[in-house]
């Protein structure tokens, strides 16, 4: 597709994220949003109101049978999500997908073949990735101010939206998995996880998440539904330097530590402690402010119209999609160590 | 022991905490520092200098043979526990050991039926317990504030001292395993670890160890001795109210929260949300700020001249160790879930 | 005007704030919004776009003139208060007027006569007041729960929108003018200010402001818009309890105290100390979340439809004018205390 | 007196902060704590059974009679300041006097005289200065880091002790009145303080200070002993960055932020704003940990034995005392301007 074009867009889903979505591209100058699917008529009347010039229909077909529509974007509930991308895929579309990408691997896995065959992108909407705090994190990362990255280490509770068709990895441990694919650029090799439903009926709304790599790195994530007060923060050590990223602050979210330790080898002291500490600076960059929809939204334009890959291609979105099937798999087991790649039990 | 009596005690090790044991027990009313034994001349001639009237030896059987000592109170490295302990229970002495007790579950249980045998008070210097903020999350929970209690989740990271005899379950770890023991009243079915050493030839120095009980109440504690900020924080889920303990504030501690949900169910719901929020108000309470070593002192005392039973006796002390160890173990097989009572490998 | 009636309202004025009164006053139930005013035609294009059935023009007399406009909502520079309100009164309008009232206290005067006249509601937008934590801070007051207020400490600043016609005291300040007048009703007697403006041309841009009040509390403002990180924290000293309330946090914005000191008249003890202290528990009581410009503008319907008096009518908004005056009188004589009722100078 | 000597120091005041400076005179290398007098004996038999090789006195003549002590070190309360530093002075004594110098601007010149004409060393122990965080202040402003300082913000409140023979401002503001000494090298002019009271018979416990200085700096410090949490914050705004020194913080005590404004002087721009925005990083230096007192002790040392001149000599201190004088007249005035140097009247 030539640039200059400008792309029609159909957006599926005005449930919860939906008017986000909507509102973002409807702000990007290379795109337009022509119409509005969703099942719900109260909400398309609200779509309408604030769009006046968007088409809006019940049926989802309207925009995958139009021609004149580029790129479909679904914000549906997961369990939906194989069918309609596929769907659009056939239908020659260009595709942005909520996360997580699908609710098997094997779904993700035709998803990324389909679009591969087809010449389109596939886009996973792993948000926190081009946020202004994880894109820096990632920049310090791979030019090394870190040293060795040695863990990962996330927490994200609050007393959050009970969701009745995924568990809580699905909805918020997610986000870690995303960003370690991101920052690493590695894929853990096992998983133990270990979590609870503390209401019958319920998807598991608590877990413990810990993802081992071959690297020797260990990320850990706990996640609840269930918590007195709302946090959202990422430990990152390394050899040389370690880094907080809070994202609930209005400022600093990211603060960097000149801080670590270092062994001595002298033989004298071998018998003693032989391990020094290091306190340095502490350093918070001014991070990009950018709502990171936006950021991703001219990423994903980018990919469309110049030929990029996505940061978070369905190649992406399917790993998240294994860690989350191994992670769920072992939880639903009490930490049974589960290997990632084939899903065998180690132990 | 008749009251009145005023208790000799001897102090075996006065290294990073022996001072402070030395200046509180010398401030209690009902016993007296008669002696100090360290291998070291250097800390006894300092200990010397702080407390000019008391006694001090290198060689500890001094303190042990010593029939006007009532007490020994062990503040040297773990691996000299069981040995020193014994010794001082066989020459009828009550004894203070510090945690954790011992290195491994068969002396802990050695140590429990031979101050029985005796009738000596066997106490393990659980110190978190007796904060002013622990007796009072115990309180809640015993009066039935909270509800059921559903999970316990706790933090405990800094750039820490490496030690070189210990891993990080056993040096901070310990006190949320102590913590549990005392304010549920439950012991854990099933343990699952996961931690790492980043540095060859030393202990794990960062671990996720979770704990199952058979009522369903998971427990979780995230500790690590190379993280650029110090944390120091617990939440406890209840059905009615939650709770957070942060140890580093200056004041308010606690924290309890009148949040939770409910459920509702209305069969015309069963297909949307069925869950519903409260948030109430927040409640810090007033907690006793009294140093815990001073409270702790007081009860042990209590223990032996009023035959009470200690918080944190040997029972208790030898449940931590089966934790660690189990821990231990499950960590050093990646998060193999590790039953507690025989030690079993449960997958 | 009899209730159910549907009230049409006009609103001048779509800069900085207009919007967010456009979207307010669009979403309650018992009025209208039928025409927006602004000089500029960029602003009224968007305006028009978000709500295509409001009627624009750059003629703020097409408002005031049009007979079936009930309310005229006025959020333009302050300097054309005076002049765009007491049209909008002679045409018989009620008015809603942004904060602060007028330049003068003399023509703050002259609207309260008018609207009182004319039987008109005139109601100062003094958001604050209508927050839930300052509604909740007016009813602990209220009831006593805190004895005698003793004093009010006020902090708001930050890296702040140097504004060009106004200083920082008519900015900032006036929040705590008047949510002062709101829980204390008393008026202030005094006022010593002193402030500075960094940059040649500019207003002040940051302030200290000390009100006196002849019950012998004593309320202090800083404010400042050269400050590196953003602070709105208020501090209010009772004989009984104390409390903070800080609006940046995401929840428990107001927090109460259960400390104080007593005071002892022990002749015993006349050369020592006489001042006990008391540290009880903390308690934060949940507070309204609806958005407070929401909670006014019902507030303000019911002064219009049934006869109410606005908590913020004119009476207080020329209080707070008279304030203001004063202590920019003050600041530019650097800290000359002035009394207020009639400007005199004192010392 | 020549290096190597190893001076005889006497302590006069073993109350609150005596035994403080017994402990840090006792650990430096080129002295030694030889006598301390105090009027309660029970204090010194505390003194006596801390630091047995110390000679104790109940009369002060003792000490200021010995011809082997080199320094008299005072922690007595302030009206009986000057009185013992003189004695000490004309018995050819060094002198350490604790902060504030002496109850009036006539008494600390007079010593100043007094300690110039018999070439000793008169030293006020204003300890902040002497924290790694305001030293490092001193080097950031000294190298031009923050470009022209424009003000200096403190807030030091707290549940405080009731003193009864100081108001606030002798026991809090004084901090802020020697740490401005030292980091601006500049003298204020004229000072608006207003403060009360709130118990009859005691001192004022509530004080807002405002320093204006030649330059055109402003300084300002809030203090307030009736206050539910403590808070020790001081911003400082300079033309190039603005910093915060929190004392209360673990670590990160100081933070120094690359933000501010800039202004264009565009002649299109003129009716609109024409303030630009500078955010940046934030940056925490790493300040010297060593306890203030500790370095402050070895300064004194160096000034005695090396002719090297205080930081806080009795120059210093005697401008300190004279805002003390100043401020306080204010404050009994109702906030009236009082020019420094003569202590006019201005308005």
């Amino acid at each position: 597709m030539k640039a200059g074009t400008m792309l029609q867009v159909g957006i599926v889903g005005y449930g919860y994220w939906g008017p986000n979505l909507v509102r973002n591209f409807a702000e990007l100058a290379r795109c337009r949003v022509a119409a509005i699917a969703d099942l719900d008529e109260g909400k398309l009347a609200l779509a309408q109101r604030r769009f006046p010039s968007v088409r809006t229909s019940t049926d989802v077909n309207d925009l995958i049978n139009d021609p004149t529509i580029d790129v479909i974007v679904i914000a549906t509930p997961v369990r939906t999500h194989f069918k309609l991308a596929m769907a659009a895929l056939k239908a020659d579309k260009h595709v942005w997908l909520e996360k997580p990408m699908t609710e098997t691997v094997a779904e993700a896995r035709q998803l990324v073949d389909e679009a591969e065959r087809r010449g389109k992108t596939l886009h996973v909407d792993h948000t926190f990735v081009y946020t202004g705090a994880v894109q820096k994190m990632g920049e310090l990362i791979a030019r090394g101010d870190l040293g060795d990255v040695l863990y990962y280490d996330s927490v994200r509770v609050n007393l959050g939206l009970f969701q009745h068709d995924v568990n809580v990895i699905s909805d918020l441990a997610v986000h870690d998995f995303s960003i370690l694919a991101y920052l690493l650029n590695q894929h853990p090799v096992a998983v133990s996880a270990a979590g609870v439903n503390h209401f019958p009926g319920t998807p598991e709304n608590l877990a413990y998440i810990t993802l081992f790599y071959d690297s020797g790195i260990i990320a850990h994530t706990s996640v609840n539904w269930l918590a007195p007060v709302k946090v959202r923060q990422v430990l990152v050590g390394g050899s040389k330097k370690m880094m907080i990223y809070d994202d609930l602050q209005n400022s600093e979210k990211l603060k960097v530590y000149d801080k670590g330790v270092s062994f001595t080898d002298d033989p004298k002291q071998i018998h003693q402690m032989r391990v020094g500490y290091r306190t340095g600076d502490m350093w918070a960059p001014a991070t990009n402010e950018t709502e990171a929809l936006r950021t991703e939204g001219e990423h994903f334009l980018d990919c469309i119209l110049e030929g990029k890959t996505s940061l978070t291609d369905g190649q992406l979105g399917l790993k998240v999609v294994e860690i989350i099937e191994a992670a769920t798999a072992s939880m639903q087991n009490r930490g049974r160590t589960i290997q990632i790649k084939n899903l065998e039990i180690i132990s």
